[in-house]
């Protein structure tokens, strides 16, 4: 299967999210062409706003693996991960990170610039369906503006 | 009550995950002279590299206070945060936020650099028992050597 696939699962978790009146951002893991983990957005459910998709879903797999690193695995993500998630990122060692869409005011490269906030091994990509990304998050925030 | 004496709570707490064989790192929270929230690293008992001493005392403020921001309260913990924890101070809106010593290695100003990761009405302080923050940390990595 190809990123566009995994994207569209991610997706689909950030259509939840949407759903539930949530930032509409999902993440999944996937190791050897199988997902073992899916997270959406829920800070609102369980007022914690460090409820994020990306930290739900590794939580997930660290606990579904019985391991602390993940470096054979892919998290999908349909938004650009902030400073929190990164980090997080960094922690699990993941193989290969991929996101959708770039966010401009929380994502963590308006932090962390040039410097290089992953693993050393890490391989990050982005753009991947990232127009149908985008369009969730602008649609979320238009209802509420 | 000053901040040496909420950073000798915090070091009881380093204390606790330098005994459990988990790098000694502890954190609390205080909201009007009272601790409301206490949290130790436990990456190795939970097998989940993301639960640091602050996101498991964040967690726990959050719950009992049922809410999602925490701008009247300050966190306290012994090691300058990385880079997820930061994000999720960031996220908490907190009031304050002391640490006792820099970590070179791990702490988030290796990336952050010179840009401000956390939030804009947050104050943050550092240098508060410091000796004895960083003399736990260092006994903790000569014992593993």
């Amino acid at each position: 299967m190809n990123d566009e696939f995994y994207m569209q699962h991610a997706l689909r978790e950030a259509e939840k999210a949407y759903a539930n009146g949530e930032v509409p951002v999902g993440a999944i893991v996937v190791i050897r062409d199988r997902i073992i983990a899916r997270g959406h957005n829920q800070v609102e459910k369980l007022n914690d706003p460090t409820a994020h998709a990306e930290i739900i879903a590794l939580t997930s797999a660290f606990n579904y693996l019985g391991a602390k690193y993940l470096p054979d695995a892919t998290l999908y993500v349909t938004v650009e991960p902030c400073l929190m998630c990164t980090g997080a990122m960094y922690w699990s060692k993941l193989g290969r990170i991929v996101w959708g869409t770039d966010d401009e005011k929380n994502g963590h490269a308006r932090i962390t610039g040039a410097n290089w906030p992953f693993h050393p091994k890490t391989i990050v990509e982005k753009g991947i369906l990232a127009d149908d990304c985008a369009a969730l998050m602008k649609a979320f925030f238009r209802e509420r503006r």
